[in-house]
C-alpha cells in the first residue's frame, strides 16, 4: 500500500477462483483498490476468500458487492455471466467498468451488452495465465507477471475507462494489448482451447484401452503423457463453457489438426521418415521463439525437480 | 567410487547424448563401471563426452570401445542400432551383455538377433525418463531417479545377465520392471509416442495458420500451447526412428485417439455440455494418480517459476 489515490476505489470480484483471488492478492499487494470486495456462488469459497485475508467485504448477493464499485470483473465460468449480470446489474454505478477474464471474447458483449445499464462501461477482458489447479487457495499474486492481459473494446468505448482498465492490468504485473474479440476467439482456440481439448482426449483414450491398463498409463506417464494430464485436469466447468461459448473457433481449428494429423498417420504408414524428421525440425523452432519471448522456462522439462 | 569390485568392469556407450551421457554420470557418480568407454558418429560429440569428464575412453570406431567391454549399451536412435552394431559385433566378448535405451523393443530382437555373436547376451531396455534437450551437455545424473527402466528379455534369457542388468537400472536410480516386447511397444505408444505425435502435429498446425500469425502464437501460448512446444522441440531422428520402428502400435493408438476426437467435436458441435463436462472430470482422476505415483510434481504448472 501508499499513501496516493489508489488507482481504482473500490474492486468488486463476482467469483473468488484461481483468476479472482490471483487478481484479489495481486491488487492488494501494490494497492491498486482501496477496498477489495467479492461475492461467490456459495460460502466455503467466501469464507476461504476472508481466511486469506485478501478481500474486505463478501457476500453471496453480487448486488451487495457491485455496489459504489469502480471495477467490477467477472471472474465466474462464463455460462454464468448472463444470470449472475442479471442479479447485480442494476445496482452497478454510473461510470462504473465492468470487465471479466474469461477465456472466450465475442460471447460477453453478445450474453451482456442489453443487461448494462448506460453511462456502464462494459470492455471484455483476458488474462492469458493460469495453472491447472482451481479454487481461492489455488491463487497468487504472481500469476500474471509478464503475461498477456488481452482486453476486447468496442470502438466506440470510453477513452478514459480503457486507460483505467489498461493501468488496471498493468498494475497487476500484465502486459496489454487491444484485439477485436472475433480475432481473440481465433487466436486463442489454437494456443488454448484447442490443446486443452487434445489434453482432454488422449487421458480419456487412454484409460479407455483394454490392451494397456490404467495402472500401466500412470506408471509408465513420464515418457510425455504427464505433461498432457497436467493440463487435463484443469477445472471443467470453466473449460466446458470455453468450448461451447467458442464452438466456431474451436471447430475450425481442431478440423485442420485432424486433417495435419492424418497427413502425419499416413506418412507413418508409408515409412516416410523425411516427412516426419521435415515437421519435428520445424516444431523445434517455435519452442525456441516462446523461450525468446520469455513466455516459458528453458530449464528441461519445465524446471521439473528431479 | 568406492573400494567395492564395481558392477560392470567396462562400461562401452554407444551414443553419447542426453540418455548416454546421463547414463555416464550417473554410472560414474556411484562407481557402477571400473571403466567407461564411448563411440558417438561425431567428433564433437566424444571431445564434449570427454571435456565433461565423464568417459575413460572414446573413439570413432564402436568396435574399439566394445572390446572387453561387460555391458554394452546402445544409446544411438533406433534407426541406426543396425548399422552399428555390424561394425561392433565381432569384436564383442563372450558373456558380454548388450543392451539398448530406445523407446521402441519388439524392434530391437527384430533387428539385431542375427549380428550377436553366440555367449553374448541381447537384452533390450529402455528407461522411461528425458527431457526435451539432446546432446552431451543436456544429461544429469538423476534423469533415472524414481524412473521406471524397462526391460524385455526373451523366455530363455541368461539368468545372471539379467541379474547384473537390473542392478546396473537400479544402481543408476531407477525401479525395473521386465515385460513383454510387444506390450511394451503398446503401452509407450499410448504413454508416449502419440503424445509426442499430437504435440508435433499441434505445434505444426499453429504454425501453418493464415488467420493467426506465428507472432501471435508465440505470444499467446501461455494458455496451454507452450507445454505442447516442449514436447514438440524432443530430438527430430529419435522421435522419427520411433515412428517408424512402433508404426502398427502408434497407428492403432491413433485411431482410437481421432475416434475418441470426433466424438468430442460433435458433442461441441451439438451443444452437449454434460458430455464435455464427465470427460473433463474424469480425466482428473487421472492426474491425481500420476502424482500419488510419484510420477510428477504436484506443484502448480510443473513447479515454473512465476
Amino acid at each position: 500500500m501508499n499513501d496516493a489515490k489508489p488507482l481504482i476505489g473500490k474492486l468488486a470480484l463476482i467469483g473468488i477462483g484461481l483468476i479472482g483471488s490471483s487478481v484479489a492478492r495481486a491488487a492488494r499487494e501494490v494497492g491498486l483498490a482501496g477496498e477489495i470486495a467479492a461475492s461467490a456462488a456459495t460460502d466455503g469459497s467466501l469464507e476461504a476468500a476472508a481466511r486469506l485475508g485478501i478481500v474486505d467485504q463478501t457476500d453471496l448477493d453480487p448486488a451487495k458487492v457491485v455496489a459504489d464499485a469502480d471495477l467490477v470483473l467477472l471472474c465466474t465460468p462464463i455460462g454464468v455471466y448472463r444470470p449472475v449480470t442479471e442479479k447485480f446489474a442494476k445496482a452497478l454505478k454510473p461510470g462504473a467498468i465492468v470487465s471479466d477474464v474469461g477465456s472466450v471474447k465475442a460471447v460477453v458483449k453478445k450474453d451482456l451488452a442489453d443487461l448494462i445499464p448506460e453511462g456502464v462501461h462494459l470492455i471484455p477482458g483476458h488474462p492469458v495465465a493460469g495453472t491447472e489447479k482451481s479454487g481461492p487457495e489455488a491463487g497468487f499474486a504472481e500469476l500474471f507477471h509478464g503475461r498477456w492481459a488481452i482486453l476486447t473494446p468496442d470502438e466506440d468505448v470510453d477513452t478514459d475507462a480503457l486507460e483505467t482498465l489498461k493501468a488496471f492490468w498493468r498494475g497487476l504485473g500484465s502486459r496489454v494489448e487491444l484485439m477485436d474479440a472475433e480475432h481473440h476467439d481465433l487466436v486463442l482456440a489454437i494456443t488454448s482451447h484447442v490443446p486443452h481439448l487434445i489434453a482432454y482426449n488422449i487421458v480419456g483414450t487412454a484409460s479407455d484401452l483394454e490392451t494397456v491398463t490404467e495402472s500401466e498409463v500412470i506408471k509408465y506417464s513420464a515418457g510425455g503423457f504427464r505433461d498432457f494430464t497436467r493440463i487435463a485436469a484443469s477445472d471443467p466447468t470453466m473449460w466446458r463453457d470455453v468450448f461451447l461459448s467458442n464452438s466456431e473457433a474451436v471447430l475450425e481449428m481442431l478440423a485442420r489438426f485432424s486433417e495435419d494429423l492424418t497427413a502425419l498417420r499416413r506418412a507413418i504408414r508409408w515409412k516416410d521418415g523425411e516427412a516426419l524428421h521435415a515437421l519435428f525440425t520445424r516444431t523445434r523452432e517455435i519452442r525456441r521463439s516462446i523461450i525468446d519471448a520469455g513466455q516459458d522456462t528453458a530449464e528441461p522439462d519445465f524446471g521439473r525437480e528431479h
